[in-house]
């Protein structure tokens, strides 16, 4: 993703509270009060521009989004996003993935989304892939019994990667498209990326996995 | 894969007794005893003409290979190379699949390879698919434990299909290639069918799925 340093971005993220939770730490275990409801929470993990997000909440009001983002000066523009849609099911976090469990009690997630993560190609760059044991280990810390992951990429290798780490982490394959746009899956919300990438008739992959009661750990 | 009959298949058949085994049940938990040493044994389910195997088996002489499939018209391809390489490390049974607990022991097998398989693309077919889970309970019968499933397809149906299977039945990826003829896997031998494909430009996918101790099955 370009980066462009935005130096009012600070200041539009603070005066737009409602959508862009400040101190999101004091929220942990009750984010159900801050959305007013007991629906599902599902957050995406990069959320970037928030395109997928945007369209997520408008397609499915009996959701709750959360996007997690870590620059700033990329935020913004989901924020402003959901400022215009003037959106009740949608927030944002301008904060680090790693400390997710700082953030969210256990349990308190129903689903991960990750689209387009950053692909870390490099080998001794591994760990900071988003599906890497150690974040999937996180997420679980906050996920649901049962909670499922919904990763898509246009990156093979990245994919290949993490069909075998979730696998290694025994979580349980329950959907897979090697060709996404070319198949019958239906309600597809497509990224910024994900338009880009696909009109150059790159392939997007899709999967999703589900922590299993007594899967396999290390 | 065009069948064509061939009248005199039988006769070549029980002509070729020292590498086209019949009543293979005579040999069941004796497979090392034919082979007369104690070499791993790999069988590859549906081998067709055989060249996947007859090169697999000049490349590793310290292992032995069976090759199982149904079509004696197919089959006798299959045989003929191994008389001509006068291969000691390479036999075939001319049997249904479904069958193959009759022919080995548990654990007399340590690894099958399924290369190329019938995609039967219908759902209502997808019993006869040989990563469908009654197939996988068979291999793991006659597999030694942690015993590995390896198996490549130009087929992107077949192969998200078995993907999903195999997780699902408790199987670990260990190994993922979506595009097996750009990547950096050495070694590969490839089948009849894999040349003819993947020279009109299909991608060839390839996943080796491992059974684990204690493994999640139905």
């Amino acid at each position: 993703m370009r980066l462009r340093h935005k130096p009012w971005a600070g200041d539009f993220i603070a005066e737009q509270s409602e959508y862009a939770i400040s101190n999101p730490e004091q929220y942990k275990g009750k984010w159900h009060e801050v959305f007013g409801n007991d629906n599902p929470i599902h957050i995406e993990v990069g959320t970037g521009k928030g395109q997928f997000l945007a369209g997520m909440s408008q397609q499915n009001s009996d959701i709750n989004y959360i996007g997690i983002e870590l620059f700033d000066s990329v935020i913004v523009a989901a924020i402003q996003k959901a400022v215009d849609l003037q959106s009740r099911n949608l927030k944002f976090l301008n904060v680090n993935a790693k400390d997710l469990a700082e953030y969210f009690a256990p349990g308190e997630i129903d689903r991960v989304y990750l689209n387009f993560s950053d692909p870390w190609p490099k080998s001794r760059h591994a760990k900071r892939r988003l599906t890497y044991k150690s974040f999937l280990a996180l997420y679980e810390e906050i996920l649901v019994i049962g909670g499922e992951i919904h990763f898509k990429t246009d990156n093979q290798g990245l994919f290949e990667y993490s069909l075998i780490s979730f696998s290694e982490y025994g979580l349980q394959l329950k959907f897979v498209s090697l060709d996404l746009h070319n198949s019958e899956y239906e309600g597809n919300v497509m990224t910024e990326y994900e338009e880009k990438f696909s009109e150059k008739g790159q392939r997007i992959y899709r999967v999703e996995a589900k922590y299993m009661n007594g899967a396999i750990q290390d």
